[in-house]
Order: structure tokens, then sequence, then C-alpha cells
């Protein structure tokens, strides 16, 4: 299948003052947005994705002379793909907070010209919710075909179907939960712990001191790679292998009694960690884990979700995956039966894959059927 | 039931080298050593007790002076406990390695003068049962009446049963596996990350800058911690429940909006984390951890385990919880089948525990129960 090819983001600036859940507000905002595919004339045909801890406004294709820079979903969006963008407007957006150019941690604070840094607020799902219906409202779109996301992505997702329920005819609602349990809130304290202690981190204004708390930032995606991933996944690609300097991986050769990298998924975990502290920024990993805690849209009705969700008009896709202990089977059947208790139109598919929490990114064709057979029935009620 | 009330750990010193492993040989070595109940003339009822990760030679019982520094399995071990001091003598020997008065890291090394730190050697579970094999030498035990242990301590009394077959009449091994998953070794090496990139570290020999990388050994246990639990005990201790500064704890009150404490469950982490970076030695942890990866007695065996427990002759008693998902059932029933693969004798109990790995520590009263019965007809069997 094409992917969209070659795309650009763009700059939305916004002057409205944003009230926070906080209470604090941000007088004025920027947020990184990219696009794909049309909007039809009846502004019907729109898709709003949602991206989850560390992807970004850069849904598909790749930019111009960055071929390596794959959008995070290009296997789901794209001409002829399962979100086709031969018959949808899609639009991703990088949310508060983050670090892919949308106002977060290291944008400057009009108010002091330094950046942000720990004075960013504690912004939330409900809040990205907000800042992404004013992204809508700037392309005239009052109701979106579907809102969709995974993991985080779908808190998003299904909080659009609780905040706007005339603004989406239908929610996709991908390997998530109602909210976090007490071990999901345990590996994100873990990994804050390790950035908020690490003496580089200095309290959050790091940006000043011309360092970033690397070593936090490792040791916090380690963390939460183990979680992507299921026990089986790790059994299957790493096993117990010996990683040998030479590259070459066997399992007969004796071992080096060292405190280096010996295993294979050792080496994995280590390279997953660089690559990431490279890249991402320490502040807005303490941001986007607070907020996964802080996701509980039931708290405000004592706890009762179907409760919470009367007040939805969206139809529902709700997709887990077998082997995903992040966000089981079990947590997404919560949100099912919440919305059946409401009668609620919903479509819920449990896949038997086995690649855990991170299989909602990766390309299994029971999955991406499921999404294109429901993308086409939408496809059809719109006239996309 | 009574405790064995009052005891005294003792320094045994060993000065013929032991050959290690990894090819190195400690010249000499002390071990601490503590002893509940009576050995009888025909030292016939000799029991081994080996212990996981954090734990030492203070089995049970409490010190003169300190009611509080209760044994780590006070509850298993005395007078008409399942492990009953009356009738059987108990042996508890701190690791080769551990940092409760053995020599380890912190000991001063005589080649230097200043203490091994990293100069330690990584020693091996098989390094250990040689070890435990000169203090039962020393007490004139020619055979155990049992060798038992829980995790890491597990991994000990097979590695007994198949080291020293004709000294161990039965292994009991509870809540422990033939080898480490590639999930496994990943939380330890999230663990050791930890503690490697802590700049007080300083490539472990931080005693000489007197410091101790607390950072890192806080860390390594808030994600031990979380393994220990089961995700419904997790579920059903702390919930989502909210840590207020006055201790009250109320679910309907309102976030912090920060990276402070906020639900029960960080601060438990946070207040475990302390406590064990208060007490522990950072390269001890790493020296453990590692001791639990490299365990793989198939290893030698093409990976073929029942080869590897063909040399065996002890009757067992293998024990495992339901919701343990460090080393599930499943991982105690490979054990289990390549022993009666063998035609070896096997109890085997599945203890429908809520408590995770943690209970194999925890006084459940089926699991005691499964216990006490094994051992009173050891007794019978040793005239003890």
């Amino acid at each position: 299948m094409e992917s969209v090819g070659i795309v650009a983001p763009q700059r939305m600036q916004f002057s409205q003052p944003l009230a926070l859940q906080n209470g604090s507000a941000l007088a004025g905002y920027e947020l990184m947005v990219e696009t794909y595919g049309t909007l039809n004339a009846a502004r019907s045909n729109a898709v709003l994705v949602c991206h989850a801890l560390n992807a970004s406004h850069h849904v598909a294709g790749t930019y111009a002379g960055e071929p390596k820079n794959v959008g995070w979903w290009d296997n789901m969006v794209g001409p002829g793909k399962p979100l086709d963008t031969n018959r949808f407007f899609v639009i991703g957006v990088n949310n508060l907070g983050s670090c892919f150019g949308s106002t977060g941690p290291m944008s400057i604070d009009p108010a002091t010209g330094r950046p942000f840094g720990a004075s960013f607020p504690v912004v939330t799902v409900e809040d990205w919710v907000h800042a992404q219906a004013r992204v809508a409202d700037a392309f005239g779109i009052e109701r979106f075909a579907a809102v969709m996301g995974g993991s985080l992505g779908g808190m998003q997702a299904l909080a659009w179907s609780m905040m706007y329920p005339e603004r989406v005819a239908h929610c996709i609602d991908i390997a998530s939960t109602p909210k976090l349990s007490a071990q999901n809130i345990a590996f994100n304290e873990v990994a804050r712990s390790a950035i908020l202690s690490d003496p580089d981190f200095h309290g959050g204004d790091y940006y000043a001191h011309g360092v970033k708390p690397k070593r936090g930032l490792r040791v916090a995606r380690m963390i939460g790679h183990i979680t992507y991933l299921s026990d089986d996944d790790m059994a299957t690609k790493f096993g117990r292998a010996l990683r040998r300097e030479n590259g070459s991986v066997g399992a007969a050769e004796a071992y080096n009694f060292s405190f280096d990298v010996e295993f294979e998924v050792e080496s994995y975990l280590r390279y997953q960690g660089e690559k990431f502290a490279d890249y991402f920024d320490a502040n807005t990993y303490l941001l986007l884990t607070r907020a996964l805690d802080y996701f509980d849209p039931a708290k405000a009705f004592g706890g009762d979700l179907t409760a919470a969700l009367a007040l939805t008009s969206a139809r529902y896709l709700v997709i887990s995956f077998a082997t995903d202990w992040r966000f089981a089977p079990a947590r997404s059947r919560e949100i099912v039966k919440a919305l059946l208790d409401n009668k609620r139109h919903v479509t819920y598919a449990e896949i038997d894959a086995p690649h855990g929490h991170d299989a909602f990114l990766l390309d299994d064709a029971r999955y991406h059927n499921a999404v294109r057979a429901y993308y086409e029935r939408i496809a059809e009620e719109v006239g996309a």
C-alpha cells in the first residue's frame, strides 16, 4: 500500500486563553498539526488521531529529506490503508506539554522569557481535548466522523465522546482503559522517580544548565518498554540468548560474569533507553505519565463508569489485545460494559496478537481488518 | 505459636580457598550463620534454609535488645511452626556477596586493604551452594533432612539437590523457577541500570567516597516491589486512593496536579525504596540480581531440564502461588515435570493466594499446612 508520501507539519497559534483542569490557564499556545487527505465540502469526513505517550502529530508519511522519519501510525493511515486518506481527512495534533513543537516545558514562557520547565502546568487528557477542539474549530469541523487513539490516545478519544458528544460520530478506542490500576500508576511512579532523582534534572529547570536528565530518562524508558511487550513476546524475541561483542548470538556460549550487557534483552533495553533519552524531554515524560495517572472520567460520578458515559451519543469501536498486560482486555471490557449499560452501539474486538501493548502500533491483519471494516461503514454514513 | 526467642548469629571463618564459577577464587571467607533447635545425635535432623535477594542468615527469632528485628521467615520456622525447631536443627547462612556480615563487596580485600567494591567476584547460586556445603561440613552434617528456600532461595535448594544429591534427603522449592525469563532479566537489568548510572556509584567503589548510590537503590527496590505484588493485590491494597498530608485517605478528594506523592501506591513505593536504600548495599544488589539471571542448571545440558535433574536423588516439595507473576506456577510446573520425567517423588501444591510473589513470605494456612505436613513426614523418616 502507498504511504501518504511527503508531508509537512503546520504550527497553529491560539491566542485565546485556555483554562486548565488544575485551575490555571495558558494565556496562549501553539500546537503542531499535520493533516492527510482532503476535507470534503460537507466537512463530514474528518478523523482526529490522538497520540500516546511518546508520539506526536506526525502520524503518517515522511518529511522532505527525511525518508526514515516515518509517521508513528503509517501502517494504519494512508491511501488504501485501514484509515483511508483517499476518503478521510485525518488530523494529527501534538498535545500540549509534549516536546515536538507544541507549547510545553521547553517553550519560552512569555511571562519570564525563559523556558517553562517545571512551571509548565500539569495538563490532563481533558485539557488536551479542549485544545484539540479548537483545532477542529480552526478547520471548521463541527463534528468528527471519528476520533481515534490507542493507549493514552484512546483515553483522549473516550474523553472526546464524553466532553463533546455532539462533535463525535464515532469513537475508536484501542488498547486503552477507563483508568489506570494501582500497578499502572506504580510503574509510572518508578519512571518518574528515576527522572526526578537524576542530579541533572535540577528541579525541572535543566535547560538553563545545558544538561538533560538522561540517566533518569533511560531508566524510565526501559521500564516502559517492559510493560509494552508481553512476557511471551520477550521470550520469543530474546529468550536467554547471550549478546556477544561481534554481534553474534549464541545460547551455548559462556557467561562473562559482569554487569555489562550479557543477554540480548539487556542490549535491547539499553538501546531503547539511550535512543529515547536523546530525543525525548524529561519534563514531558513527567507530564504525560501524570496525565495517564489522572485520567478517571468516572471519578466525578462516584466511580460509576456507566453514569459517566450516560451523556455520550457516539458509536464505538473498542479493540484490545489478548497479551496486553499493561491495559489488558478486561480493562477494555469495562468500557464496553458501561457503554452497553447505556445502550450505545459498540463493536468490540479482542485480537489474539502476541505482542502485548505494542500490538496497537503493529500491522496485524485481523486488527487492521477490523478497523478497515469499521471505517468502511463510517465512510458510507458520512459520504466519504 | 512461640518464636524461637532471642538468638545470636555466629561468624564462621573458612581459610581454604573457594573456587568460583567465574574462574577466580576467594582465598578465604567468612559467613554469618544462625541456628535454631538442636542437632540430634545422628545428625539427621538438619535443615538448611536458603535466603532470597534481600534477606540474610537471620531467619527466625530476635536479637537481644532488638525486639523488632524479627527473622525474615519467623512465621515458618520456630517451635510448633511448619518447620518445627523442636524437632529440626535449622541453619540460616548469609550468602557470599551479601551485605549482612558475610564476605562481600563491603569486606576488606586482604590483598589491597580496601573494600572489595567492584572487584568482588560475580558469584553464582552454585558458588553459594559450595560455600554452604562447608558450613554443613563444619557442623558435621553429612546429609540434610531438607534444603529449603523460596524464590532465589529455591534456586539454591534445587541446585543443592543437583550438586550434592547424596547430601539432600528432601528439597523444598517454593515460588521459584528453573531459570529467569527474558522479562525477569529485563526487570533486573533496569534495576541495575538505575544503580550503575547513579553518580554516587563511582564504578562500585563508593565506600571510599563516603557515599551510597541511594537514588539508584531506591528505584531498583521500587521496581522490585511492583514485581513482588500481584496486580489484584495492589488494587486491593491501594487502588487509586489518594494520599493526603494528614495521612487520611479519600478517593473523593481532588488531585494536587503535581509530581509529588499523590496516590497511596506512590507513597508505599517511595517508603519501601527509601528504607531499602538505607540498609542495603548497592554492589550486593547487583551481585544478587546477576546470580538470579545466571541460574540455569539446564544450560549445560542443552536446555534439557530433565537431563539436568537426572542425577538428583532427593524427594521434592514444590510450591507455587496462583497470583505470582514474577515466577508463575507454570515455572514451578516445569520443575515438577522434569522431576516426574525422572520418576522422582514430587509433591506439588499450587496455592490460590492473592499476594503474588510475596506470598511465600506470608502466613497463609493452606501454604503453611502443606509445608507442615511435609515436614511431619520428614520427621518420621529421620527420627526427628
